[in-house]
C-alpha cells in the first residue's frame, strides 16, 4: 500500500498526487519551505493530510534551526509556523495541527533545544499515527449508516490520500466492507483538480473497491435513476453550526440528494470542526490559479484570454446534512449543541 | 464570422468543433456517409446543426446517386435517410430534418431524378436559412425576459456554433445585446465534452460579450453569491408536457436555478419540440464512449481500465423550467397546451 505522507531519516516523504494515477511518484522535502511548497502546490492535498504535511514541515523545520539558545530557537519556529500557515486557508486541519506543535513548543522550552527539537518530531509522528486511528473510527462508526449492499456517491477524494491513511469518506466505505457490507462505489470525477478521476478511482481501484467514474454533471442522473442509496464526502471545515466547507461542487450534490430523498453523509475528524466560526459563510473560500480550469496537463482547453472563477470549495448549509460522522460517533441535528458536545465528552 | 455548416460547390463544408478554440480548420464532405461521420463524431454539434446537416448529407447523398430511374433513386435515397439517422439518437432536429427532406422527395417524384435532386438541395439550404431566421426570431422573444443588466449562466454551446447561426440560447443574449441590454455570460465547462470551455467561450470572446468561465460544479456556489439574473439553456428535445432533454448536467442547473429563486429558460426551435413523445422519461438518452471521461485530447485523466459512464444528456422536468422560448414566442406552464398550440398557430 502506498503512504500518503511518512517521516523518514531523509525527510519528509510524500506520494506526488499531481501526477497520479499515470505515475507512482515520492518525494522527499528536507526542509520547511520544500513542505510548504507541496502543500500549496497540491502535492499533498486533503484537509487531514495538510494537516499532517504541516506538522511534519514544522518538525523538519525545528530540526534545521541552527540557534543553539531558546530564544533563537523560538524566533525561527515563529517564522517556520507562519509560512506553513500561510500556504491555503480553507482546511482547518492545517491550522491545528500548527497549533499543536505550537503548543508543545510552548509547554516544553524547559527542554532545552536539542530535546525540544525531538519533542516536535515525535508530536507530528504522533499526529500521523493518531490520523489513521482516528479514520479507522471514522469508518466504524460510518459504516453502521450504510445498508448491506449499498451504492454510494463521494466527491473529490477523502481517502487515504487525504489522510494519512484509511480516509474519511472512503474510510466510512471501508470501514462498512470491513464489517460484511457489499459496497459499490459512484465517483465524481471532480474538475477542476479531477481528484476523484485521478485519486479516488485510483485508490478505490488498488482496494478492489467496485468504482465507476462518472463527470461532476453526470450526479443527477445518476441519482434520478435510483442508482445511489448514500451520498460520503469529506470536509475541510466545518462550522459550528454544522455548514460545511469542502471541494467545489459538494453543495451541488447535497442539493441533488436532498431532491433524490438520499441521505447525506460528511465524514471528518474532530480536527476539521472549527466551533470559533459560527456559520459557513465565515469560511474563507480559496480561489486559486485560473490555469487549473483552463489547462489540463498543460493543455489548454479554452481560448487565451477567457476570464476564469476558480473557488476551490463551498459551503454546504447544515440543513442538507444528514449527519456529520466523526471519531466520537455521528453528530446530527441540532448541530450546534452535538457539535459543541463532541469537545467535552 | 465562422460557418458552422455550409452548401458549397465543393461540397458540405463544416467548422470542426473537436479542434476549437485551439485551430479553426473547415472540413469538406464530399458524400452521405462523411457527413454521417461528422455527425457521429462531434464534428458538427447542436441539435439545430445537425439537423441542417443531416438535410445536406442527404442532399449530397441525393446528387450522388446513380440510378437514373425513380424507383432506383428512391432505394438510394432510402439508404441515405437511415444512414444519416442512425447516427445520434436523442436531438429530434436530426429525425425532423430527414422526415422534411423524405417528405420533398416523395411529394415530388413527378420531378424525375434529375430535377428531385436540385429540390432536393434547395430545401436543404433553405432548412439553413431558416434556422438562422427562426434563431433571431427567438433571440427577439427571448431578449426581453432578460433585464437591462443581467448575468446569464449556461450550460454546454447553444449558439451560433450550435445552429446554422446565431444561436438559441446564445441568440437569446445576442439579441438583448441588440435590444440595448447589457449582458454578461458564465458559461459552464460542460465536461465531458467541453462545449462550454471549448465552444461557448471562444464564440461568446469573438462576439466581445463578456464571458466568465467555470467549471461546471462552480454553478451552485456562483448562484449562492447572487451573481446570476437567468439561466438560458438550448434543447435537443423537449417532450409534448415541456420536459427537456438537452446536454448532461441541465437538469442540476435547473435544481440549482430553482433553489436560488433563477428564473431557468430553454430556448429552442418547433423543431425541438416532440409532441409524439408525452414526457421526458421516454426521450432516448444516448450513452457515448468512455474515452470522452477518461481522456482528455488523447491524454489519460483516469485509471486505466476503470468503469465508466457517460449519458449524453439528461432530462429535465417541466416543473424547473420557467419558459420555453421558442420562435412563435414564449411558452409557459402548462406546457402540453401552450406546447401544442404552437404547431396549430
Amino acid at each position: 500500500m502506498f503512504k500518503t505522507v511518512e517521516w523518514k531519516s531523509t525527510g519528509v516523504v510524500m506520494i506526488d498526487q499531481t501526477l497520479l494515477p499515470e505515475r507512482e511518484v515520492y518525494r522527499t522535502y528536507r526542509d520547511y519551505r520544500g513542505v510548504a511548497g507541496a502543500i500549496k502546490e497540491m502535492v499533498v492535498r486533503g484537509a487531514p493530510a495538510i494537516g499532517v504535511a504541516a506538522a511534519m514541515g514544522i518538525a523538519i523545520g525545528a530540526v534545521k534551526v541552527k540557534a543553539k539558545d531558546m530564544k533563537g530557537f523560538k524566533r525561527e519556529f515563529d517564522k517556520i509556523a507562519k509560512l506553513l500557515a500561510s500556504t491555503r486557508p480553507t482546511a482547518v486541519n492545517l491550522f491545528w495541527a500548527i497549533e499543536r506543535m505550537r503548543r508543545v513548543a510552548a509547554e516544553n522550552e524547559g527542554l532545552g533545544v536539542e530535546r525540544l527539537k525531538k519533542r516536535l518530531v515525535a508530536e507530528a509522528k504522533e499526529i500521523h499515527r493518531d490520523d489513521i486511528e482516528i479514520n479507522r473510527r471514522i469508518g466504524r462508526h460510518g459504516g453502521t449508516l450504510l445498508k448491506k449492499n449499498s451504492t454510494v456517491l463521494t466527491h473529490c477524494n477523502a481517502g487515504a490520500l487525504a489522510t494519512a491513511g484509511y480516509g474519511t469518506a472512503l474510510g466510512v466505505i471501508r470501514g462498512a466492507i470491513e464489517a460484511g457490507k457489499k459496497v459499490r462505489v459512484f465517483a465524481d470525477e471532480t474538475r477542476p483538480f479531477l481528484q476523484g478521476a485521478r485519486l479516488t478511482a485510483w485508490e478505490l481501484k488498488k482496494d478492489n473497491i467496485d468504482v465507476t467514474l462518472i463527470t461532476d454533471n453526470m450526479a443527477g442522473y445518476i441519482m434520478k435513476k435510483g442508482l445511489i442509496d448514500a451520498v460520503v464526502v469529506g470536509a475541510d471545515r466545518i462550522a459550528a453550526n454544522g455548514d460545511v466547507a469542502n471541494k467545489i461542487g459538494t453543495y451541488t450534490v447535497a442539493l441533488l440528494a436532498r431532491e433524490h430523498g438520499i441521505p447525506f453523509y460528511v465524514a471528518a475528524p474532530l480536527s476539521t470542526i472549527d466551533l470559533k466560526i459560527k456559520h459557513g459563510d465565515n469560511i474563507p473560500i480559496e480561489e486559486r490559479d485560473s490555469a487549473e480550469v483552463t489547462h489540463l496537463k498543460g493543455r489548454r482547453i479554452a481560448p487565451k484570454g477567457i476570464a476564469v472563477r476558480n473557488p476551490a470549495f463551498d459551503v454546504t448549509p447544515n440543513r442538507l446534512v444528514t449527519g456529520i460522522i466523526t471519531e466520537k460517533g455521528v453528530v446530527r441535528r441540532p448541530y450546534n449543541k452535538g457539535l459543541k458536545a463532541l469537545f467535552s465528552k
